[in-house]
């Protein structure tokens, strides 16, 4: 299967802060196999132009098709991106007024003077308008090379690219691709291995790519249409072998699978959450739509807490623990009964880096689902860090809710 | 200021996957520049071994000094970093008896037989332990480059950087370091990029550079020790222009620093998250001993939760908006009395991508902050998609109630 060869080059500062750089990379790497590109190297270079430069003449000695940049769009000292790469490509600048315009309905006429090299761009550039910012991006191609510059935050990279550079993109690639996604839950990356180890050999002829993050696998399987009826039983047979576990075949998250069979039954959900601490919550509000789901619900990380709030007794948390499954289900019916609703979700944990017993070392979690009548209660031990354990005991927390909800009538 | 250069190498899907990379490029661009080396590249290939060897050669023959690879050293068949990097290389692997050691603590004596292959290093390796996995590091030298190679997960990756790497990389570098970091928050990049526009110029012999990520900017002053007298300036003008919005020089999240206000008072917080949903609490949760803090908080999503566990009141919603001051006051306020916290904080906003009022558009968050009798309440605009508007409001709010927080005697 013969893809244009992409390098993503990341650009600036904010490369090597936090979320910002792997997100782009993530997102422009899944969404440019999907049209029929494929990314061959991303790299990412700082605040040095000397750097940006080597990286270009590498890209311009290559074999690599297509070079998009990220990042370094902006107006501050470190934003050089346009700069030094069309000067090194051997492409000159010129003022635009398009982003002008746009930099007086964003800061009306006084914006700072800085800001004015946003409006250079190469002579036969196509700009790629920016829906939630003051910097555009622009395609344009040269020397039987294609360039796109694309903006560094996430949330401006992602309309940018799918409402304004796609459209470009579709008409570029000879081969017309098929591809299909399965989000694969409640199962660790070496056991899925360890069920695929005959399948891979199979479909050697298939792309089959593994994405892994905390708490979940996505699955992405690729072909050329030409090649369409080896593409369909690839994708039978990884459902056949992976049935328990695909929760999703398209890449939705697991709080909007759940936030739609909680739609589906006309339920509502209340947490009570100690180690995860909101986070449970949080996740579900990250859907939009969530309010109509969503009741009140409760961060009870004290022993006090989970029993003024929840109805938890003492007695109970003397003799089990406060990491207990009867203290989980305790929290669960509390909850079902303060709130009144169908669905209650309570979870108590040791997240370290003190705290835990000798039985119910750091990393113990203790969780109960509550649908209805039907009450379902978990025990787990993850050994990891603080942070990465209250997010794979969400993750966690949400496979079985929604695997729960699924089976509910 | 003559640093040896390195280049990070991520490997393997998880590469392409979420949060993986990006935190392993950042923590190790970082920690290496306070110790004396600079990363001059950050480069990922995705689990295709040609692409991986390519790039191996590409740094053969490139003048940079050292070669850190992350990723790909577990036991699945897109595991190959060790295999292909020292192939090119020209170091040979051979078995050790250590990693096989861990593999019979950690699985018993049935382990999968993929995990063998985790065995395997070059021969004059220095293995890096790793505390929470499987698979072990190495460090190696070459002709006169030096290689290691680094597990993939970040919880994985820390600790074997921190506790085995760095004893030998403190060896091996001539020009002792200096750097002084600073966390800025309340300010946006462009206007902190206008007030040090003259710093820039008068400082081009130290190294000052920004990592910007939602709701902050950590920047790091950097200098070799000879040059001590500049990077003291350096730092005194920084500090002075930027007084206003350093909240720390460690890199201490914005929440540690609420935290050690709370426990410097004696005081408990709670707080009544509506559009932010949890992610307040869960944040604070995320600090250990945050219990010691933290008394019970609330997600009142709906209109509801709010009037039914904070007492807000119908007229108030009527009149003033569910999104307005008036009503994050009575939410804090109800909080407070409820909760009996010294410290109560209120949310409520427009988070979108529907909802909103043609007064208070989508992006509109009020909140307030009561800390004994004193009570501050603020109305924010965001311009940003659903979840960076959650984010950088829970961002904001910490911000403010640290403000506030270490003003109170």
């Amino acid at each position: 299967m013969k893809k244009k060869t992409v390098e993503l080059l990341n650009v600036g500062n904010e490369v090597l802060s936090g979320k910002v750089v792997n997100t782009n990379a993530s997102f422009l790497s899944i969404e440019l196999e999907k049209i029929g590109f494929h990314v061959k190297k991303v790299v990412t270079v700082a605040d040095d132009s000397e750097d940006l430069r080597s990286e270009v003449l590498s890209f311009l000695n290559s074999d690599i098709d297509y070079l998009i940049t990220t990042g370094g769009l902006g107006p501050t000292h470190d934003d050089f991106t346009k700069e030094v790469l069309f000067e090194t490509v051997g492409l000159e600048l010129v003022e635009f007024q398009e982003p002008i315009d746009l930099l007086h309905r964003y800061f009306g006429d006084n914006f700072a003077k800085c800001n004015l090299k946003q409006a250079m761009y190469p002579k036969d550039s196509i700009l790629l308008p920016n829906d939630l910012g003051t910097a555009m991006g622009a395609y344009v191609e040269h020397n039987n090379k294609m360039y796109t510059i694309l903006v560094g935050p996430p949330f401006e990279l992602k309309p940018m690219f799918l409402n304004y550079l796609v459209p470009i993109l579709k008409k570029k690639v000879d081969n017309e691709v098929i591809y299909k996604e399965y989000i694969v839950m409640g199962i660790g990356e070496s056991a899925v291995e360890e069920l695929l180890k005959d399948y891979y050999p199979k479909y050697q002829d298939i792309e089959v790519a593994p994405y892994a993050s905390i708490g979940k696998v996505r699955y992405q399987i690729t072909s050329v249409v030409s090649n369409k009826e080896r593409f369909d039983s690839a994708c039978h047979d990884f459902e056949e072998i992976m049935d328990d576990y695909i929760i999703s075949t398209s890449n939705e998250s697991i709080q909007e699978k759940v936030y739609q069979e909680l739609k589906r039954l006309g339920y509502h959900i209340s947490f009570a959450e100690s180690c995860t601490g909101g986070m449970l919550a949080s996740m579900l509000v990250d859907v939009a739509g969530s309010s109509a789901v969503m009741n009140e619900s409760y961060v009870t990380y004290s022993e006090d807490a989970k029993m003024k709030i929840l109805g938890v007794k003492k007695d109970t948390i003397d003799k089990y623990d406060v990491v207990s499954n009867m203290v989980a289900i305790e929290m669960a019916n509390g909850l079902a009964f303060k709130t009144g609703s169908e669905v209650a979700v309570s979870v108590t944990g040791y997240a370290g880096p003190t705290g835990g017993t000798e039985e119910k070392p750091v990393g113990t979690v203790c969780f109960s689902i509550i649908i209805n009548n039907h009450e379902w209660t978990y025990q787990r031990f993850f050994k990891t860090d603080r942070n990465t354990l209250r997010q794979k005991t969400s993750m966690l927390i949400y496979y079985y809710l929604y695997e729960n909800l699924k089976r509910t009538k």
